[in-house]
């Protein structure tokens, strides 16, 4: 399935596209089902056409006035994320943030599987956080060699991000989950392979709190 | 500080406050500091220009040729965002998430102060995570009563959010940072009242395993 076309999928639409997998996933008896977009719209809160064009982009078909067969249409979207086969991925960082994201359980939900966890900080090292045992980055290298490992979830702090990036990107790992609040450089003959997806809750809270004091006290 | 002027910022600025703060608050000698734009550019990867106009919508006045006043943009970045007084808020939901943002230190950087935590079901209340004893919801309205309580972090899983969301609402509460993987939807009298913003991980990393996929195979 994931051919030429399937590359000019807009990000917005790839962003949704976990939403529609959810609904599709708590649904009983989904190989018997047929759904419309409308169906989708109206439980996500979003425009029927918009949902007509995401559920498109992922190539699965609709039939006119059945809507699209609801297993179908699972696998088409599994298949546009890669979350039909299982992403092996490492952690960097077991600071609060990293043995937080150890123990969460969504993450198996979203085709991600931490196989290992890392640290730089020599007392966190031989440590077993959420039936993780952290290791030493200095291991890092040989183990993603190993265990073909392309992608990374980043949670050490901001001073260890650029260098623990650079030791990640230089192990063949060309996927970053960045949660580090800061912003990785990538050396210029990576940039067209190297993928960075950065996370910021400092953000988030702070528009949160910004719109907040313009509703006024309560 | 927070006077009319300041409603107009616009959202992206908002969202990069606290990459300027985070710098401010990692350099020694605050008081004595001025700051250029071009500094800031430099070490955030952004446009000059842009760090300019994000600085002057927060109401500190820099010097021609040397900068801000490194303490002053301080204050006024955390006037803006309101991150001045710590803003003590609820958690609702004593989950895999949930407990990992409970042991979150970085929230205290953002002004978050939780001051309790909740969970719909029994088995987890009463128990302790991270020096919270996490509570019944049915006891969130009166506590929320009493201490005034604005802000609420939603980490429940999708079939509770809606429900836990209208009891805080109920409850007082106007600001909800919804990890929750749902749309909530808000009562119409409200609407003008209360500020949703959802953090969406799911989001994220579909976002980043499809940029991987496009690169290849490494």
């Amino acid at each position: 399935m994931p051919d030429k076309e399937l590359l000019r999928i807009p990000f917005p639409t790839v962003r949704r596209l976990p939403r529609y997998l959810q609904l599709l996933r708590e649904l009983p008896g989904l190989e018997e089902r047929h759904l419309s977009a409308t169906w989708f719209a109206e439980r996500l809160d979003l425009d029927p056409i918009q949902v007509r064009k995401d559920l498109a982009c992922t190539g699965a078909s609709g039939t006119p006035r059945k809507g699209f067969a609801a297993d179908e249409l699972c696998t088409a979207i599994l298949e546009v994320l890669g979350w039909n086969n299982r992403y092996d991925a490492f952690l960097i960082g077991a600071g609060n943030l990293g043995s937080a994201l150890l123990g969460y359980d969504g993450f198996r939900e979203m085709g991600l599987n931490i196989v290992a966890a890392f640290d730089t900080n020599p007392q966190k090292t031989g440590t077993i956080i959420h039936g993780h045992k952290i290791l030493p980055v200095s291991k890092l290298p040989d183990l993603a060699a190993r265990l073909h490992i392309r992608l990374a979830v980043l949670t050490v702090d901001r001073a260890s991000a650029q260098e623990c990036f650079e030791l990640a990107v230089d192990a063949g790992i060309r996927g970053i989950w960045n949660f580090a609040p800061v912003q990785l450089s990538v050396p210029a003959e990576l940039r067209n392979e190297v993928v960075i997806q950065s996370e910021n809750l400092a953000a988030g809270l702070a528009l949160l709190s910004f719109r907040l004091q313009q509703t006024g006290p309560a």
